[in-house]
């Protein structure tokens, strides 16, 4: 933003640009206002990259606006998360490209690119019914152009099932660890592993897991290094921070 | 109770006592008054076993009195937990005979009987700062006729040092899981064992613990079975608990 | 576990086995991956126990698989707990012969193992709104082989009611515990009582209750001995935990 | 208030008052303004009873201004609550009548008036920590006129305790039952006695006894009918609010 | 119940009791178990004393045994609380005489007794919501035989409102002060009274409001004498307590 | 209010009132009395000021007899908050001038009165989900006769979205900021403008934001002077609030 | 803000600028860096305002060395709140200038402004225990030029105190209510008064008020109209703001 | 671990090492026991490697001991975290050559590794109270081979201070954003960054600030992408997850 502001300062030195012009153009410029929501761009300065649309909030007809605005800005992939089936059929209906996967409630719209990160990600989870959010995390990374490996229903209760994947736990460049109730994978891997491992608490359980808070606590209390957390339930923070430190070299090092 | 009553009754009934008498009975038994402290010592009926004295909220002359009631009905061995150093010391000026472990905050009065249970019971902590609550634990239970296996330090984040001791942990009659912070442990261990684990959650830890809530959600929320919990800190009844599931046989059967 | 690595150990020494089967062997064995979970079967090593699903986030075709997984490794009784009636009657149509119990959210396949505990499990719950619960623990605790007595709606504000069945106390081997609201049973059974207590809190109160919190609370901060907890409505986990207390003589002595 | 108001508009009517006067008269009457506090007195109106100073948060200049504010009022007798030793030293200097109670923590000035309520006051703890607030309660109630019935250290762990005072039970005319950790005390009492049941939780316990809260949780879900709660530790309130019932025929009937 | 077994144990000694018979007795006499509950009688003892239900997690087959148990024991007056308006029509299938209240959702059977308390039993609600609430408290008292005056929509927010009826606050022999949200009712309430309040917070509010939980510590927390607390919406405990106050003097003073 | 008691004072006095209507004059003027509700028109005093009520927990019935009491007392407009579509129809009916706003689910009866305040007050939203509180405090100002700008999806996780806003900001004389989640809104416009800010949480979000308490404690602890915080989602007390500030000059100088 | 690029970006245009110096100027004018903090001083622009210093965290060196930077810049009137009496005495080496006052913590440095607000601030609380707060914010206040009316310990419980100051509560511009324990003063003042309340939850009470929680949660849900809340014991944030509001008017309304 | 097994396995196939001895080595390997700790060595396989020392919870001779089975292992630097100065000052007897930061808390024994890292890492404050955390973390990720920036006091109130430092923030390849009270920095940065913000709750603030959970929650919750949060006032785990992100590259890739 900062080199941004310095251009325009040397637009208007140079004649250029107006003053009123620059003014706009520092308040006009990273996202587009289509009334009831400013549709954010700035991302979508790194060619072909994923734009991703919370979609728990909105009704189908914003989300509708606001994949069309995308499209005009010619975002190649489109993720929207957090997608009920009904809202997924009444978007199809204007945009009958998009795909839905229906167990992580989420909606595709345009290729994923060719995975180009550092490694693999690995998306691991404790139970059956974490998968969900697993999925949202995974797609979340593919769509960024990432290679996801899934090791489903490995927790910490059955301790072989994981250990039988350590291959691909020391082999990953980032791992999401995804539980609820105890939450205990995450530092189980976290020590097993030696890179960074990100914890996604999730509201499966009953009784005191308080809706994830138990495993939330766990994960943030880990003994492990190297273990980070993210909100409950939120397979796209994971993914999209997973995707991010799966990149981390390019243009950083100078 | 209900036989004593029974016993209480077929003597009232043979005129060998009368119903005041009876009554009084029924109402004196199994505790004696001291003023400030009923000392309990129904568990005494059974000949040679220990009485706790739960030190913290007493005064050295309050302890003084009980240990007294107790020496005069003539149980064997007295465990005193959350003892301070002042506190020990004052009660050694009347009883000598105490013995003091600083590390684990325990008075011991007696022998120790021997080890009559139906196995060994394991004390497992995950980290060093656990071990006065493991000690109290193991305490309780060596007071109470147990052997017990001391394995400090194995937790989840370093896997290797667990799984190091599993011949100590198939070979359990009962294990007590003792673990602050994140409190995987007793997933951990109740995933591996096939006997009862008590989970006991400390209050070791800093930030998002808070004072052991972390380790006794994760622990009440384990994925394993065969996992309860006591209350944070709680080595005392843990060991209990413990020795009585080791000796559980005794007369239950017919 | 460790034992199981000698012998693998000890064949790949003998030539019997090269060194990647061994990984295999190591890996594979103690459960079965039909891709969206992972059948443990580790328990069912022991002639004739019972498997137990848990139904609460599973789907009916992701039970069936389960259930026709364990049937082909001839476990012998299987065990569903919370299972709605509708996902009951589903897999009631492949698995005709599966018994439904509406008050428990249970249901069971094949025969119940003869009682072969130490002694008898007694399910006491305080009102009449924990008999769920309560049949829950107590089909766990039948289903894996234990004689189980059942006294309900004993709560401590009518002491009289409890009173009344000493016997059934006073004989029991382990003595599951089950309240909600204020979760005072849990106390006064393990103040009567010489044997294990198992605590389990339940959701049933309102207002300050806090969805079993009260209770939990309660049963945590229990001044009686030989008392533990389990989550909140965890039937099965008591259950269960109890049936490995009444077994617990089994080769643990040597 | 309103009959006041009533009065003093009818001194207005008859010219025996000012308008500016009553304004005045409405203000200030109920009261005593000492600057950093205002001494209220209204309870004073009824001739003998004694006022209560909460002593926790005031200084010993501010007691003493306070007492000294009393005596002028000739209140009878005056009960300063949670108040430190070294505090009630200083006071002691200025008002040596006073009496000080260590374990209660409570200072008393002027004699206590002879008992005239409906019958007594059962103040029954479960453990010997207890008694500080119990003491509280009592003096509290003795202080307005009340006999009051000390039951210490009756427990439901130790049920036979309690029961062994079914008589004093049956024949209050208010309990107060004080208890720490499980707070179970108050459900039992409740059950068994047929008045109101004050419950007082206290701060007594640790681990996730959460300095009173699962007391008195325990106490606001108690399944017995006819008890209400106070807050924590609050024996003050449990004392003067049975004083209040125990005296209540007094002048309401009509 | 310390004279019954007085009793008994004289029957015994008379010879007019076999021991088991007596036993039997002690066990038996106070409530009839109808299998799936036990039909709590012995407040029935007081002639024409009213039995209330808690209909809330009960079904309608469950509550008509109950009431049949109830009618056959010749209980004058059923009241059942939080009943639903479906489960009320299904009850009356057998008891057209079952007279239902919406807005309290309570059913009653039997006729009111007539008032013979000390006092009035004054019901303060803060708002409209809190109505339900206070309907269950005055029908409770109702059904008790008090006399009940109701101030409903006197929240402190309108100060005059409340002072509107000082006449009624001042002349009651118990207040139950009903309020969600910041429950600042009963403070007020407790200042100007002088006699006792029973605070009961509700549920009512939103956001910060916590189901209750506000208003709850507000209460618990109030600065004036006299004031005690029940659970969040528990109109049923309020009415029952403040019944048992306004009858105090029956038989407690010699 | 204690100048209509000195009036009424003055009138007793002046013989132009009876002490017993002087009595009811106070008891019964600032609100009218239908039954279930005390109409509450003291704010009625200042001419045209609009009226609010809280449709939350008011049937149709109810809320026609409220807007009949205040038609009757003139009341120029007259705002219903968190009124649903269903009943919003049902009032119709009795008043068919009443406009429904769906998004912000407030009914409108009669004119907004122009605005007269010091200035414009902002109205600013981090998301496009908070966009309902947004309404309902908007709507509330604007029915007090107040200027309102409103800047919506400006969250602090695109600042440049806010920063394209900074005339507005600091033109403001009164500011609500309103978010869910982190809540960070609020100290981030705090931080820039110089004006005060009211920060309403929001119950938007997921997992640990806990139905707002993630941005109320954001809020409450909000390191920028000059913020302030209502309940999570009290659009309507926000709006009051802010037009109470804009309109402070009117009478209070002198 | 705005204005400020604006006239970098024109005095670029005009050449009286380089790039450069323009993104320096943006940079580093509204604070001075001293190394271990940023001293901020952008509300200094407006002449003679004071500065406040939060001293709670703060070594008495770092607090020298802000106070030096703030002279220099001739800020005029300095306030450091929750300054110990060490701290002070220490700073007093340096600046022997400042009073310190014990009872609110406070040290003051300069004159104190002439108030020139738009009416009074009325400062009220509800015990003597919370004076501490209440003169951190009036002294606050007074700092930036507002006159403070005190009202001490006019606590709901004794509703008469509060009544008597009515004068004072109908014409103030701002109130501040500050309470501990249950709060509700905010609320009644809040029904009493006719302009905006900021309240100020205490950390006063014990047990059940969480140290202030029991406060805050009553002042959020406060039933009366224009009340606002700031963080436990916030007696800046209170008077800071009131200041604010209390000189709205200056250069908003154009 | 996996390939070490394999290892293990290969030689026992070759008889290198037999059986027993292949067992023992996977038992012993990674650490070396000291009797009160098992002292982890298995992240000193990778030349040059930092070790760090949990200090808060050991006393100085366990860490004397510590220090020395690591010096004997060849560490090349020791940091220990939350070391108190007495505790220091004792290690120092022992191991004069360790050097101790005060204001971090820190001793460090050995050189620093030149930073290898793919970029710099920033480490940012909200305000001065911070440091000790944020030294905690920067003194971490120094440790381990990164270049660290350090921003201090830069939190969102004064937004101008952070917008000053955008080009740190622009070429940062992890930030680690530290903050307390309401913890809003994290998001904002999260914001303006676009890459891995690792975010630390502190447990600076008072009041509603709850020793950490508000700063917590907000960062669990921030809106920005790419935000993860470690547990209150872990500096520690900030670093080392940094510095594992700074230098992913590392071996990962093929």
């Amino acid at each position: 933003m900062n080199s941004e502001i310095r251009k325009t300062l040397e637009a208007v030195k140079n004649g250029e640009l107006s003053v009123d012009d620059a003014l706009l153009a520092i308040k006009k410029e990273p996202f587009e206002d289509i009334g009831y929501a400013k549709v954010d761009l700035h991302r979508g300065i790194r060619q072909g990259a994923a734009e991703v649309i919370y979609g728990a909030g909105k009704t189908p007809e914003q989300m509708v606006g606001i994949i069309g605005a995308m499209l005009e800005h010619e975002v190649k992939t489109i993720l929207i998360t957090r997608l009920s089936e009904e809202k997924a059929e009444k978007i199809q209906k204007t945009y009958p490209q998009m795909d839905y996967r229906k167990d992580a409630k989420i909606g595709t719209i345009g290729q994923f690119p060719a995975a180009d990160g550092l490694g693999k990600i690995v998306v691991a989870t404790a139970g059956t019914s974490d998968i969900p959010v697993a999925e949202e995390a995974a797609l979340t990374a593919e769509a960024h152009g990432n290679e996801v490996v899934r090791l489903y229903d490995v927790g910490v209760a059955g301790l072989h099932r994981l250990l039988a994947h350590m291959d691909e736990i020391m082999s990953a460049s980032v791992i999401i660890a995804i539980a609820g109730m105890e939450g205990a994978l995450a530092s189980v891997i976290g020590g097993l592993a030696d890179c960074p491992v990100i914890a996604v608490p999730t509201s499966i359980g009953y009784g005191a897991s308080f809706g994830g808070v138990s495993a939330l606590l766990s994960m943030l209390n880990s003994c492990a290094s190297g273990v980070s957390v993210v909100n409950i339930d939120n397979g796209f923070g994971a993914g999209y921070l997973a995707s991010m430190i799966n990149h981390i070299t390019e243009g950083k090092k100078s």
